[in-house]
């Protein structure tokens, strides 16, 4: 299996990613937030890259069971109904729903990778769901993009990006790693997951600012979601039933 | 200190680097050819973002004593007179000349942060020097840039970028590290920097197939050279005599 790993958006080129196998990561906070909203019950999560496209969209789709959700610059959008809090998406909101989401770089990367002809989202959450399914389809092409921040990169991102890969070596996986996939992999084993790890990143000390400290609880938390949200017809649904 | 990172060319924002002091990374093989070609007794290398560009400034600066070098895809460019080859920039070659350098992401990365209040230019060869004048300066704001290949992560460029941080750091220098400070750091401690290291990257393999294995052995020395590129009116001059 080849690997590759990009650690901002811009690093990906949508048109090369044909026959490729694509997984998202955006631990702070789009790609938590939607395997947990898809764990709750939402029936679809649509990404949207811009407030004006999740607008055009809500009206298509039709604003009954349809949420919109999302944050610029950590904050819920004006109009919108949900931010892009993990804890906001509880089975009550969300449950038989529709979202439409759009954050600063989540659903960006989300839409970038559209051309792959596989796309997952994956978080410290789900970490083990997605490697599973992956050893079990073997794509020839792994390409996994971090989010980051403002097309610069997040530590949290790369260390899960790294978690990922490493747990599919640990199963046998065989992996020709490029640069950045074995920097992934290094820095997967010279970090663990926790609150004060995500505390500490540049993402984290932004929500602790905005008083969302308790997100960064809820996202270090490794392997309590066991869905993979994957895309069908431009929205993420879930590919397993969740177990927790 | 506040010390940021940057893996690639497209995540620096030249308009906001005033004030700040950058060093631009590529070892493989701007910044180590060209600290060769300093140390060899060049008198300024002037970093040309573009071919057309390189020829207008070799014609305005005359071509007596001035030499064109370059590559693209790692192979010399046609009506130039040495590629990048740190081993062509032999004292015989470049002793007294002016040099135009073009190369496919090296001398990008320094044009782009010529905003910057001072710029310099770091390889393995020369690190110490480097470490040791960023010391003495101690600049407010350090942002490092990896050229990087291509738009993408380079891991021999992010293992120099931590291990210049980290001699700083070693040496009392208090660091406030942004996220990819942070991971190159974490990169430098788990790497280290040999011949078969260079051979195993990216660039290097590439290097490999174009019969260019000498260049990884010479680039791959460490503290060889003891002087530090720096910028002065678009050229690139030695700031220390070469002890070596």
């Amino acid at each position: 299996m080849k690997v590759e790993v990009h650690f901002t958006i811009p690093e990906v080129e949508p048109a090369e990613l044909a026959g490729a196998t694509a997984v998202v990561v955006d631990i702070l906070r789009a790609t938590s937030s939607l395997a947990t909203a898809l764990a709750r019950g939402a029936k679809a999560i649509y990404p949207s890259p811009s407030t004006e496209e999740a607008l055009r969209l809500a009206q298509s789709l039709g604003r009954e069971d349809t949420l919109l959700c999302g944050e610029r610059r950590g904050l819920m959008i004006e109009g919108y109904d949900l931010g892009n809090s993990p804890l906001e998406f509880t089975a009550d909101a969300v449950k038989g729903k529709r979202l439409i989401m759009n954050t600063t770089n989540g659903t960006r990367a989300l839409v970038a990778v559209q051309p792959a002809d596989t796309v997952m989202a994956a978080a410290f959450l789900n970490l083990r769901a997605v490697a599973d399914e992956l050893l079990e389809r073997e794509p020839e092409r792994l390409v996994v993009l971090c989010a980051g921040r403002e097309d610069g990169f997040a530590l949290e991102d790369a260390v899960c990006a790294g978690m990922l890969l490493a747990l599919m070596e640990n199963r046998g996986a065989s992996m020709e790693a490029d640069d950045s996939a074995r920097a992934a992999l290094s820095l997967a084993s010279t970090h663990s997951v926790s609150e004060s790890f995500l505390a500490s990143t540049e993402a984290g000390k932004g929500l602790l600012e905005l008083g969302m400290g308790k997100d960064l609880q809820w996202c270090a938390q490794t392997d309590v979601l066991s869905l993979v949200p994957v895309l069908r017809d431009r929205a993420l649904v879930p590919l397993r039933s969740d177990r927790t």
